[in-house]
């Protein structure tokens, strides 16, 4: 049985509501999770004990975000290890949660081979499950750095494209410090324009079905300070037509290696309105994002989500694992089968770069993803 | 005060459950519309017994799509006529009450010259009430009769442009009887298809944010048997890129002298990727859409709806009129604005066809729009 509890943070306005982090209570250590299927109505914290309780997690999307799923599964194999659970099993649960985030994969594998590594240095228990946790740490704080790099060089591009400033920039699902150990991916950048000056709208996709964008994006927008508006996503097509988007920001789930992006669903169709009306289409994502495995598009696998995200509709957001429905009102006629993509995927000549923590890629093409992919990197020693 | 009613059907099984009927009860006559805002939950019925009461229940979209709304329109002039209202302040009401649907004000002024004609005539206020209601009934019976014929002549354009049938139609927004006096406009369409073993599958998208397609179009493909999936807005992009939707079709608010279509938000973005994807994008609307006193897409005047149908979710959706908020919950920050247009505009070089009742244009230029529109029509004698 997964052990996972709540507890109502004791301060619910203070304004650094960290997405993750791992404790040591006299009982063990736990990975504390700000639930984010309660934003913005309430700041509930999601407590996880063992491994099964942050699969259930990752699958409800208390967690979620390609960034901060693979520090939350790096994480979940070092909690494993520390309570003395099989860590093998523990990783093939972990990164199975989710289909489409490569990171989630990255992440648990990373933390499973510094936990061998230690064993095969002749270490015991322990220096393993301290070298898993290690791994984790170094991982998350490599991603809180990546964050600012990223953002960084977004800034840098926005201002080679569109140079002036005064962006409008759209941006889809939620890519902030939600989804990170920093400030996140496409939304850093937004917020690095912001303080800079030189934003004057976010408009913010609700992205539906889940509403990240108007629970969560809006939520980081609106503590952030930033003047920002939020639109259905059919609602894009208009601020095109009329002028008022300069550039797509949008995060990603996985990066095949010919530069085809897997991102929440409703991605593509924004590549294809940018594409109509000549506007920039910006990738931010670090380059744990990108997998040299995955081939191209058609080679990413798109996890199906439950039909009952469609057809009822719950507030705030609280899909239910496991049950036949959602627990949510029914808002189609009962029997309507859904189509649920959670993901969607947009190829390499609809992107206008690929801003990564090493680099920017654009003309987005296999071999210059390959020739980032293959520079050293900052690594922080774990 | 406007005085509306609502009363529950007493048979809520039944297969035919009219969008609207004049009723003359011993206390006068009414205007009895089923509140479309309460489905698929509930088929409850909304009695209006003066224009006020008709036009709250047009701006709270109990009753909408636009040919109801010219039906509903010109019965609602005929009603202010027989209760002894003045029947020019109901028109300027009615006419005003939403400024997108061209239909709304075309069947009012009907009603209402009709009313006038009477006078002029020589008739008495007795007489001139009959005029209008007669006239209301001609446009109710013209527009099944049309509704038939676009049906006919959408089936045959499909067969020309889809040889072989099967077809995989993706529609948006609700055009079905719940819009007309008929069985709709492009859902009539897709139901002829339906009926002659041609549909391989309906595509619904929900649209939001009022979800008239999971809500109405899902309830009335379920009713009539059909093939349907219902999908969010976000999730047609995919579909495309599957090469899993053969035509879109969808209808019409206004369209202007240059062929440019207004329709419900989230048509425009359907019609650049189905440009992209080369999919004919078909739009099924009668004749009293066409709007020659509009000369392009720009001069449409767009509906801008409440900020709450988006940072609110309501089930069912009931917008609640006046009210500073929507009365549902919150799904985004207090305070979030939103942009929230009721309706976007699709240029004429993005549809491939607009099918009348009176014949096809397509391509769609000016000249073979204002040639349709001058042909002589069949009109229902008042």
């Amino acid at each position: 049985m997964a052990d996972q509890y709540a507890q109502t943070g004791e301060d619910s306005r203070r304004t650094e509501v960290p997405a993750l982090r791992w404790e040591e209570p006299p009982e063990g250590p736990v990975l504390v999770l700000l639930d984010q299927t309660r934003l913005p109505a309430e700041e509930v914290e999601l407590v996880c004990t063992d491994a099964p309780a942050l699969v259930e997690a990752i699958r409800s999307l208390a967690v979620r975000g390609a960034p901060l799923l693979g520090i939350a599964g790096a994480y979940g194999v070092a909690l494993a290890a520390a309570r003395g659970f099989d860590v093998d099993d523990a990783a093939e649960a972990l990164a199975g949660a989710r289909p489409t985030a490569v990171n989630l994969a990255v992440g648990v594998r990373r933390a499973q081979s510094a936990h061998r590594a230690a064993f095969a240095k002749g270490g015991g228990a322990e220096q393993a499950a301290a070298a898993a946790l290690a791994a984790a740490r170094a991982l998350h704080e490599e991603d809180a750095e990546a964050s600012a790099r990223m953002a960084e060089r977004g800034l840098a591009l926005l201002d080679e494209l569109l140079p002036g400033g005064g962006y409008r920039i759209l941006t889809h699902c939620n890519t902030g410090a939600l989804v990170s150990g920093g400030e996140g991916t496409a939304f850093a950048v937004a917020l690095a324009a912001h303080r800079t000056g030189q934003l004057r709208r976010l408009w913010v996709d609700e992205t539906r079905p889940l509403l990240q964008g108007a629970r969560l994006t809006a939520y980081e927008a609106a503590r952030n300070g930033m003047a920002y508006t939020l639109l259905t996503d059919n609602a894009a097509g208009s601020l095109f037509a009329a002028g008022e988007v300069d550039a797509v920001l949008i995060g990603a789930d996985r990066i095949a290696a010919d530069g085809s992006v897997a991102n929440k669903v409703g991605s593509y169709p924004l590549a294809v309105l940018a594409r109509y009306h000549h506007v920039p289409f910006i990738v931010v994502a670090p380059l744990t994002t990108v997998d040299p495995d995955t081939p191209d598009g058609a080679s990413i696998e798109v996890e199906q989500r439950p039909g009952h995200e469609v057809t009822e509709v719950t507030a705030p957001q609280v899909p239910v694992v496991g049950a036949e429905a959602g627990g949510g009102v029914p808002v189609a006629p009962l029997g309507t089968q859904a189509y649920n993509p959670a993901f969607d995927v947009t190829p390499p000549e609809l992107v206008t770069a690929i801003v990564t923590e090493e680099g920017v890629v654009s003309p987005v093409t296999a071999e210059a993803l390959a020739e980032l992919y293959a520079r050293p990197r900052r690594v922080v020693a774990g």
